[in-house]
């Protein structure tokens, strides 16, 4: 190949591909991965394709990772396939070879062949073939491979071939032990080759529930700043709603120059604390604690407690300044000055954020801007945390989080960040395309029937499949949607039931969103009224009317479900009634059938009659099978394709069915799961 | 950009593209091109894209063709469009190139400024950057520039600005004349760029109506060996029914060693005149003409006399051996030997071709082999030859292909190469992507209403319809279709007219399809009885029964409807009648629209209800509209969507309506098309 520069295979259509290669798939260590390509070849000849694999960077030895090869198959239509397993997170490179199998072709066409004069031709040719393998196999192969070639050859050259002697020569010829020891030593050097990489991340890239609360709220005493310390006193309440990742808000020292007062007022009072993404100030920069909250003791501390409560704590990556930073006094050249020396303050149409400088990532001096920013992570990472919420990474340039999430995941390839960027569509999915292992959502901004079923067959089934992984909120610190704002119970059950069964990743702003926060600042507005951006807040957590135990319950049916935990197989069924919504989610490996039908009015009782496709489901349709309530426990026989379904918002607006097949006959009645 | 080596903007989804720029797309010269791109950038400033587009090669005066560049308009959702219109036949290469506009960011920016103290910093700021743009200006816009930018330092420098004051500084800075010639002289020094390639073809590249027949069969003297004069006195017949392109098998002498008889017969008679694709002789090889058809001389009359009637020839580029081409003799290296020293005969299972060597195209001289190759066509080029039908190209290497038709074409952007590939679906692709003009399909397979439905939007609307453009046949002299085999008038009418109106590309093998020639070589051959293949044939043109009538008027409905001139509009209708096949051809920029009715059925009366979308047709369902049968010259007035049809398939089996709008009102009868 490499020296005519052209190969008679073509290898075509690699699948799963980003961009033609451009970007990484993502998927899940531990989990197969199936790599799909056409393989084509001119005429009538065999080819023999093999799936090459390699995890990516150094390994602990300081040697390149070892490279692993299994056949691929082929399936109809010039589509060959293989699997592969990357057992630990990392980056793979999967190279596809494919070339021209002489020898196969070879037997394929000798098992065709009768004629005596074409059988001896043949056996010579093949004896060429196999001393050409002999030739690259090792010395007891060679010599083995020698012996079968010169058999060939003195069958040739006998002086009579009968037709009776045709079936003793070919079962010589076609020994498949024997041709499986040239296919061993292959002529590979006209190998066509195309390469594909992944991301295998750690199962909570793809399965995670999360929960987000301001430290500085969390204080038992009302008047008092809340600290890492009732963080810890807070924990097991986390733990026991079911939640395994805790997400802060930027806990570092927070800006005065600027500084933004209650209900996001320009002028703050001298008690007022400010807003935490206001990073920055005497008391230190990105790599510094607020002392309110703690010390970086205190936070290891919080870390190892929160472990052992099987939380991981998710900090928050908001790559800008306030004013008082002390990168804006030692570091000028990393923001852009105006004409009067002055710093534009940060914008976010039409967000104003007057406390915050954003950084000039194409300054002069970007390569140490860059290389900074690296070290914060690193910082952080060398303290234990392991997943980053990146703050409005549509701000920053593309450029810079994949230089940055390529070198963080090189070497630590547990980190998981979370891209908080909500903006237009395409922009969103190339953030996802770049690194970013988990991205927020317009799930907040998506209500009726048709919007969430275009969105979310759009989520599993689009291109975005293979990199954008959801994670969907009902709310968060900046987004109390006008759904919630009419405070019903049922309005927030809807959205934390939508939220955790039509996504594999989901999480929720607390405890304003279990004791259903719901006043915005003001008619109209997305903000929260006396949000915990800018002002402490107090919450009564055991408040009987909170939705702490629906949470239990569906994070329990989350981690119970192998069917929730991921997103893949989700499916809209047909149901008569626009109020109703109804999905599945199935998982293949055990076999594990979720059906999930939400009332999406929460005023009304609503009815109708949903659909399911029997035979995809392997239902038999002349038989009785059982939907098992999750929630409610309570279980109802079905029959057939359609049934009848009803939903009152003021009980549960909602069914989380597990689908029990019946197995035996209609009077002994079993379930398998 | 090229110092830091990263740019702000990002460039995604160049469409069209073809396996992401690897290959390109096909287009008509003179007709226009539309690209698009999603472009990206981080934050809320304005990028800035263009279009640049340059033909490649070499010009006629030796230097590089010109570029130009247009601007690319922003639609919604990040995409980004522009037009461009391949002036002439040849290859061009479009990229796009994307940058952020610094200039229109600070004038939007500016739009939206009212405080005194935020303009006086805005003017500030815009006269930097419009300084920045005179040094890239010519002296003169850059003396334009200065001044400008002077003025709004001398506002910014105003003690006092008030709120007076604020709407002529901002008619000052953004004034839109001055912006344009900022603009001029951007600084793209940043940009970001993609680029893709398309082949732009002559327009018969994608309309053309071929007409095949083997001249040794056209003497007017049943006894004789046919010849290119004999050819000449068929070409008014040929002119008539309409085609423009008329192609024959190989007119190189024939090989004697091994050559086929009448009905494939391994042995041949003294008489027998043998395959054409047996190509080589005594007599010459590829550059040769066979002696019986005339000289050199006599191909160039005929050339000629074709072009006068609007014929255009095309040839049979069949790359093999007879056993006594010359090559066999004297480039032995070009062949395979077996290791008895002879060379294994050509074999596309389950057929033989005991009359034909291949050439071994990785043979050591592969070289001199590919080199002398595209000697043949070039020979033939220089004869006037600009359409080649290309022998089973599926069994030649890919690469081999590529490298050929690259070449041609680079010289010769004119010419047409029409694969005969029928393999299967992932070859025949890849065949077009690699260059071929044009492709044989399965349309001769494809007979019932959903094959047909299936394949015709897999054609027209799949990635293929970027690159592989079909060119239908309804019979060849490899395939007498079983649909033909009943000999019914209906089935060679039904089939003619489904290839001239599904395909803007079609042909047939004649005289044998106008007289409906249907006796297979055996039962259940898709071969001809006696066929042309392997001896001479006479045609008694002016049968009475000739479906020659039909063909003339096809033709010419093909000729004066541009609906059919093109594929891209394919649109199948609901008829309640699975026997009934209709569709829809438009053209956006005439108006004209084609609707084609078929009788699927060559037995029985068929009749239905067929459903127009009249939304998409901009017909108004409360008035009648006319719908005008090319076929018959009837015109039948229908209301609604919904009309009723029936087709007798002894009289004809389809309608081809020319949709007719009523465009005033019901009493004043009048069509605008």
């Amino acid at each position: 190949m490499a020296e005519r520069g052209w190969a008679r295979a073509v290898i075509d259509a690699v699948a799963p591909s980003v961009d033609g290669g451009r970007f990484a798939a993502k998927r899940i260590a531990g989990e197969p991965v199936t790599i799909e390509a056409h393989c084509l070849i001119d005429g009538h000849e065999r080819l023999r394709v093999v799936l090459r694999w390699q995890a990516l960077g150094i390994a602990r030895d300081g040697a390149e990772h070892e490279t692993y090869e299994i056949g691929m198959q082929a399936e109809p239509n010039d589509v060959w396939s293989a699997q592969f397993t990357p057992p630990v997170p990392g980056r793979y490179r999967c190279t596809i070879m494919a070339w021209l199998d002489a020898f196969e072709s070879w037997r394929s066409e000798f098992e065709r062949r009768d004629e005596p004069g074409d059988i001896r031709v043949a056996l010579e040719v093949g004896s060429v073939l196999i001393d050409a393998a002999a030739t690259r196999a090792s010395a007891a192969d060679g010599a083995h491979l020698k012996r079968w070639a010169q058999q060939l050859r003195t069958s040739a050259a006998r002086r009579e071939i009968g037709a009776a002697d045709t079936a003793s020569l070919k079962a010589l010829a076609l020994d498949p032990a024997r041709a499986e020891l040239v296919a061993r030593h292959a002529d590979r050097s006209g190998a066509a080759s195309a390469a594909i990489e992944f991301i295998a991340d750690r199962k909570l890239a793809a399965f995670s529930s999360w929960y987000e609360l301001f430290p500085r709220s969390a204080a038992s005493d009302p008047a008092r700043h809340g600290s890492f310390r009732d963080v810890e006193a807070r924990l097991p309440y986390i733990a026991e709603m079911g939640f395994d990742v805790l997400y802060f808000p930027p806990i570092q020292p927070i800006g005065r120059i600027n500084r933004k007062g209650a209900n996001n007022a320009l002028e703050a009072r001298p008690q007022d604390v400010g807003s935490p993404w206001a990073i920055g100030s005497d008391e230190g920069g990105h790599k510094e604690i607020l002392p309110q909250l703690g010390t970086l003791e205190d936070f290891r501390h919080l870390m190892d407690q929160a472990r052992l409560k099987g939380l991981e704590i998710a900090l928050d990556l908001a790559f800008q300044c306030a004013p008082d930073h002390p990168y804006v006094r030692e570091h000028p050249q990393w923001f852009r000055h105006r004409p009067d020396g002055s710093v534009q303050y940060a914008e976010n149409p039409p967000k104003k954020y007057q406390d915050i400088y954003p950084f000039d990532f194409e300054c002069e001096d970007w390569r140490a801007l860059w290389a900074e920013l690296k070290s914060v992570v690193e910082f952080w990472i060398a303290r234990g945390v392991r997943i980053f919420r990146v703050d409005n990474p549509h701000t920053k340039p593309f450029a810079f989080w994949e230089w940055l999430i390529g070198e963080i995941k090189r070497d630590e390839p547990e980190v998981i960040f979370l891209a908080e960027a909500f903006t237009r569509p395409k922009v969103m999915y190339r953030l996802a395309k770049l690194g970013f292992t988990q991205s927020y959502t317009y799930f907040t901004w998506r209500n009726n029937k048709r919007e969430l079923t275009e969105y979310f067959t759009e989520l599993t089934r689009g291109p975005g499949r293979e990199y954008f992984r959801a994670n969907v909120w009902p709310n968060t610190p900046d987004i109390l949607h006008e759904a919630l704002q009419s405070g019903l119970r049922a309005a927030f059950a809807t959205r934390l039931i939508l939220a955790a069964t039509l996504s594999a990743n989901y999480g929720i702003y607390g405890p304003t969103f279990e004791l259903m926060e719901s006043a915005p600042r003001e008619p109209g507005s997305e903000e929260y009224r006396d949000s915990e951006k800018y002002q402490l807040r107090h919450w009564a957590l055991d408040r009987p009317d909170s939705l702490r135990s629906l949470i239990v319950r569906i994070n329990r049916i989350r981690r119970d479900n192998p069917a929730l935990q991921s997103d893949g197989t989700l499916r809209f069924c047909r149901i008569d009634n626009e109020q109703l919504i109804a999905y599945l989610k199935t998982d293949g490996a055990s076999g594990n059938v979720l059906l999930t039908v939400v009332n999406l009015d929460p005023h009304n009782v609503q009815s109708g009659w949903l659909e399911l496709d029997l035979a995809a489901l392997q239902l038999d349709a002349a038989r009785p099978y059982q939907v098992h309530d999750l929630l409610s426990d309570q279980r109802y026989p079905w029959h057939g394709a359609r049934n009848f379904v009803m939903l009152d918002p003021q009980r549960l607006p909602a069914h989380v069915f597990k689908l029990r097949r019946h197995l035996r006959t209609e009077h002994d009645f079993d379930y398998f799961l």
